[in-house]
Protein backbone atom coordinates (compact mmCIF):
# COMPACT_ATOMS: atom_id res chain seq x y z
CA UNK A 1 0.00 0.00 0.00
CA UNK A 2 1.24 3.17 -1.05
CA UNK A 3 0.98 7.01 -2.82
CA UNK A 4 1.02 5.95 -7.04
CA UNK A 5 0.36 9.27 -8.16
CA UNK A 6 -0.11 12.94 -7.27
CA UNK A 7 -2.84 14.32 -10.21
CA UNK A 8 -2.35 18.20 -10.48
CA UNK A 9 -4.34 20.44 -12.66
CA UNK A 10 -2.68 23.31 -14.62
CA UNK A 11 -3.32 25.63 -16.84
CA UNK A 12 -0.46 25.37 -19.03
CA UNK A 13 2.27 22.34 -18.57
CA UNK A 14 4.84 24.18 -20.62
CA UNK A 15 4.72 26.78 -18.41
CA UNK A 16 4.54 25.31 -14.74
CA UNK A 17 7.35 22.33 -15.65
CA UNK A 18 9.63 24.68 -14.15
CA UNK A 19 8.18 24.85 -10.47
CA UNK A 20 8.96 21.26 -10.32
CA UNK A 21 12.02 20.93 -12.02
CA UNK A 22 13.01 23.64 -9.30
CA UNK A 23 13.21 20.81 -6.36
CA UNK A 24 14.72 17.79 -8.34
CA UNK A 25 11.53 16.28 -9.93
CA UNK A 26 12.70 15.64 -13.62
CA UNK A 27 10.54 15.17 -16.97
CA UNK A 28 9.82 11.19 -17.36
CA UNK A 29 7.27 11.81 -20.77
CA UNK A 30 4.19 13.59 -21.89
CA UNK A 31 1.17 11.72 -22.98
CA UNK A 32 -2.20 12.65 -24.77
CA UNK A 33 -5.12 11.13 -23.50
CA UNK A 34 -7.67 11.69 -25.83
CA UNK A 35 -10.57 10.16 -23.70
CA UNK A 36 -10.25 12.02 -20.86
CA UNK A 37 -9.23 14.97 -22.87
CA UNK A 38 -6.21 15.69 -21.22
CA UNK A 39 -2.18 16.20 -21.70
CA UNK A 40 -0.44 14.11 -18.53
CA UNK A 41 3.24 15.29 -17.55
CA UNK A 42 4.50 12.46 -15.81
CA UNK A 43 7.26 13.65 -13.21
CA UNK A 44 9.35 10.96 -11.25
CA UNK A 45 9.99 12.14 -7.59
CA UNK A 46 11.17 8.87 -5.84
CA UNK A 47 9.56 5.76 -6.70
CA UNK A 48 6.08 7.27 -7.99
CA UNK A 49 4.85 10.14 -9.80
CA UNK A 50 3.41 13.81 -9.98
CA UNK A 51 1.06 14.19 -12.98
CA UNK A 52 0.68 17.37 -14.41
CA UNK A 53 -3.01 17.48 -16.12
CA UNK A 54 -3.53 20.00 -19.05
CA UNK A 55 -6.82 19.94 -20.27
CA UNK A 56 -7.53 20.13 -23.72
CA UNK A 57 -10.42 22.27 -23.61
CA UNK A 58 -12.91 23.81 -21.08
CA UNK A 59 -15.23 21.20 -21.45
CA UNK A 60 -13.29 18.15 -20.38
CA UNK A 61 -13.75 17.06 -16.32
CA UNK A 62 -10.02 18.84 -15.44
CA UNK A 63 -10.99 21.83 -18.08
CA UNK A 64 -14.22 22.24 -15.48
CA UNK A 65 -12.23 21.39 -12.24
CA UNK A 66 -9.98 24.29 -13.27
CA UNK A 67 -13.38 26.78 -13.94
CA UNK A 68 -14.40 26.03 -10.93
CA UNK A 69 -11.67 25.63 -8.37
CA UNK A 70 -8.74 26.80 -9.77
CA UNK A 71 -5.39 25.25 -10.74
CA UNK A 72 -4.58 22.72 -8.27
CA UNK A 73 -4.33 19.16 -6.64
CA UNK A 74 -6.63 16.58 -8.53
CA UNK A 75 -6.42 13.59 -7.13
CA UNK A 76 -4.36 11.21 -5.12
CA UNK A 77 -4.13 7.42 -6.08
CA UNK A 78 -3.29 5.44 -3.83
CA UNK A 79 -1.73 1.71 -4.49
CA UNK A 80 -3.72 -1.34 -2.97
CA UNK A 81 -2.76 -5.13 -3.33
CA UNK A 82 -6.06 -6.28 -3.90
CA UNK A 83 -8.98 -3.98 -4.90
CA UNK A 84 -12.21 -6.03 -4.45
CA UNK A 85 -10.50 -6.71 -0.66
CA UNK A 86 -10.21 -2.90 -0.79
CA UNK A 87 -13.69 -2.04 -2.46
CA UNK A 88 -15.45 -4.30 -0.03
CA UNK A 89 -13.75 -2.69 3.24
CA UNK A 90 -14.95 0.79 1.59
CA UNK A 91 -18.34 -0.44 1.34
CA UNK A 92 -18.63 -1.37 5.16
CA UNK A 93 -17.23 2.15 5.77
CA UNK A 94 -19.98 3.60 4.09
CA UNK A 95 -17.73 4.33 0.87
CA UNK A 96 -19.22 3.85 -2.63
CA UNK A 97 -16.93 3.71 -6.10
CA UNK A 98 -18.42 6.19 -8.49
CA UNK A 99 -19.43 4.04 -11.84
CA UNK A 100 -18.24 0.38 -12.74
CA UNK A 101 -15.55 -0.66 -10.00
CA UNK A 102 -12.86 -2.00 -10.65
CA UNK A 103 -12.73 -1.23 -14.29
CA UNK A 104 -9.76 -1.46 -16.56
CA UNK A 105 -7.32 1.47 -16.03
CA UNK A 106 -3.67 1.68 -18.09
CA UNK A 107 -0.93 -0.60 -18.48
CA UNK A 108 -2.79 -3.54 -17.11
CA UNK A 109 -4.24 -2.11 -13.97
CA UNK A 110 -7.31 -1.93 -12.15
CA UNK A 111 -8.51 1.07 -10.91
CA UNK A 112 -11.48 2.78 -8.94
CA UNK A 113 -12.42 6.45 -7.98
CA UNK A 114 -14.42 7.88 -4.68
CA UNK A 115 -15.75 10.56 -4.97
CA UNK A 116 -14.76 14.09 -2.89
CA UNK A 117 -18.24 14.56 -1.41
CA UNK A 118 -17.69 11.14 0.68
CA UNK A 119 -14.02 11.00 0.85
CA UNK A 120 -13.70 14.58 2.20
CA UNK A 121 -12.61 16.72 0.03
CA UNK A 122 -10.43 14.18 -2.01
CA UNK A 123 -11.00 12.44 -5.55
CA UNK A 124 -9.31 9.20 -4.58
CA UNK A 125 -8.12 6.83 -7.03
CA UNK A 126 -7.18 3.53 -5.80
CA UNK A 127 -4.67 0.73 -8.24
CA UNK A 128 -3.69 -2.56 -8.53
CA UNK A 129 -0.96 -3.92 -10.85
CA UNK A 130 -0.61 -7.08 -12.34
CA UNK B 1 14.12 13.68 -3.13
CA UNK B 2 10.82 12.54 -1.94
CA UNK B 3 7.28 13.59 -1.11
CA UNK B 4 7.44 13.59 2.68
CA UNK B 5 3.85 14.21 3.39
CA UNK B 6 0.69 15.30 1.80
CA UNK B 7 -1.75 17.66 4.39
CA UNK B 8 -5.44 17.10 3.78
CA UNK B 9 -7.79 20.08 5.40
CA UNK B 10 -10.66 18.41 6.77
CA UNK B 11 -13.89 19.24 9.00
CA UNK B 12 -13.31 16.33 11.64
CA UNK B 13 -10.64 13.82 11.55
CA UNK B 14 -13.00 11.56 13.50
CA UNK B 15 -15.37 11.66 11.25
CA UNK B 16 -13.21 11.03 7.73
CA UNK B 17 -10.30 8.36 9.46
CA UNK B 18 -12.37 5.84 8.57
CA UNK B 19 -12.12 6.81 5.09
CA UNK B 20 -8.25 6.40 5.36
CA UNK B 21 -8.38 3.00 7.03
CA UNK B 22 -10.69 1.57 4.35
CA UNK B 23 -7.19 1.31 2.15
CA UNK B 24 -4.99 0.35 4.53
CA UNK B 25 -3.53 3.41 5.82
CA UNK B 26 -2.87 3.37 9.98
CA UNK B 27 -3.14 6.29 12.30
CA UNK B 28 0.42 6.45 13.84
CA UNK B 29 -0.45 9.95 15.93
CA UNK B 30 -2.69 12.66 16.95
CA UNK B 31 -1.22 16.39 17.93
CA UNK B 32 -2.20 19.35 18.88
CA UNK B 33 -0.45 22.32 16.84
CA UNK B 34 -1.32 25.30 19.15
CA UNK B 35 0.65 28.01 17.25
CA UNK B 36 -1.23 27.16 13.85
CA UNK B 37 -4.59 26.02 15.70
CA UNK B 38 -4.96 22.58 13.82
CA UNK B 39 -4.97 19.10 15.29
CA UNK B 40 -2.96 16.83 13.18
CA UNK B 41 -3.56 12.93 12.54
CA UNK B 42 -0.70 11.03 11.03
CA UNK B 43 -1.24 8.18 8.80
CA UNK B 44 1.61 5.61 7.72
CA UNK B 45 1.94 4.78 4.03
CA UNK B 46 4.61 3.10 2.71
CA UNK B 47 7.84 5.16 3.94
CA UNK B 48 5.80 8.76 4.41
CA UNK B 49 2.71 10.27 5.64
CA UNK B 50 -0.85 11.36 4.90
CA UNK B 51 -1.44 14.17 7.53
CA UNK B 52 -5.12 14.97 8.24
CA UNK B 53 -5.82 18.98 9.28
CA UNK B 54 -8.51 19.51 11.69
CA UNK B 55 -8.68 23.06 12.51
CA UNK B 56 -9.78 24.47 16.09
CA UNK B 57 -11.53 27.66 14.76
CA UNK B 58 -12.37 29.28 11.81
CA UNK B 59 -9.64 31.83 12.15
CA UNK B 60 -7.13 29.72 12.04
CA UNK B 61 -5.16 28.87 8.48
CA UNK B 62 -7.11 25.39 7.93
CA UNK B 63 -10.29 27.01 9.01
CA UNK B 64 -9.91 29.67 6.60
CA UNK B 65 -9.07 27.33 3.97
CA UNK B 66 -11.63 25.58 4.41
CA UNK B 67 -13.93 28.10 4.47
CA UNK B 68 -13.52 29.47 1.19
CA UNK B 69 -12.48 26.17 -0.63
CA UNK B 70 -14.18 23.30 0.80
CA UNK B 71 -12.45 20.65 2.82
CA UNK B 72 -9.21 18.39 0.43
CA UNK B 73 -6.08 18.52 -0.09
CA UNK B 74 -4.37 21.44 1.50
CA UNK B 75 -0.29 20.99 0.82
CA UNK B 76 2.14 18.86 -0.74
CA UNK B 77 5.61 18.55 1.25
CA UNK B 78 8.81 17.39 -0.79
CA UNK B 79 12.06 16.36 1.11
CA UNK B 80 14.75 17.85 0.00
CA UNK B 81 18.63 17.71 0.82
CA UNK B 82 20.04 20.92 0.46
CA UNK B 83 17.43 23.69 1.13
CA UNK B 84 19.35 26.35 0.52
CA UNK B 85 20.38 24.65 -3.16
CA UNK B 86 16.69 24.41 -3.69
CA UNK B 87 16.17 28.07 -2.68
CA UNK B 88 18.51 29.62 -5.23
CA UNK B 89 17.50 26.86 -7.77
CA UNK B 90 13.47 28.37 -7.31
CA UNK B 91 14.80 31.55 -7.32
CA UNK B 92 16.16 31.49 -10.59
CA UNK B 93 12.88 30.12 -11.89
CA UNK B 94 11.34 33.16 -10.66
CA UNK B 95 9.83 31.22 -7.11
CA UNK B 96 9.62 33.41 -4.27
CA UNK B 97 9.20 31.86 -0.55
CA UNK B 98 6.89 32.66 1.79
CA UNK B 99 8.04 34.86 4.58
CA UNK B 100 11.43 33.54 6.44
CA UNK B 101 13.22 30.96 4.34
CA UNK B 102 14.39 28.08 5.40
CA UNK B 103 13.25 29.05 9.02
CA UNK B 104 13.23 26.03 11.68
CA UNK B 105 10.22 23.69 11.44
CA UNK B 106 9.04 20.20 13.53
CA UNK B 107 11.41 17.43 14.18
CA UNK B 108 14.73 19.80 13.99
CA UNK B 109 14.10 20.19 10.26
CA UNK B 110 14.45 23.39 7.73
CA UNK B 111 11.19 24.33 5.89
CA UNK B 112 10.20 27.07 3.51
CA UNK B 113 6.51 27.61 1.49
CA UNK B 114 5.85 28.33 -1.60
CA UNK B 115 2.42 30.19 -2.52
CA UNK B 116 0.00 28.47 -4.76
CA UNK B 117 -0.52 31.76 -7.12
CA UNK B 118 3.34 30.91 -7.85
CA UNK B 119 3.44 27.02 -7.88
CA UNK B 120 0.13 26.71 -10.52
CA UNK B 121 -2.61 26.12 -7.46
CA UNK B 122 -0.42 23.97 -4.55
CA UNK B 123 0.67 25.57 -1.41
CA UNK B 124 4.42 23.26 -1.65
CA UNK B 125 6.22 23.05 1.21
CA UNK B 126 10.41 22.07 1.14
CA UNK B 127 11.85 20.05 3.71
CA UNK B 128 15.62 19.17 4.71
CA UNK B 129 15.78 16.89 7.72
CA UNK B 130 18.96 16.54 9.60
Amino acid sequence: MKIRHIGIAVDSIEKRLSVWESFGLKLDHTEKVDSEGVTTAHLKVGGYEIELLEPMSKETPVGKFIDKKGPGIHHLALEVDDIEESLAKAKKNGLEPIGKAPRPGADNTLIAFFHPKDTGGVLLEIVQSN
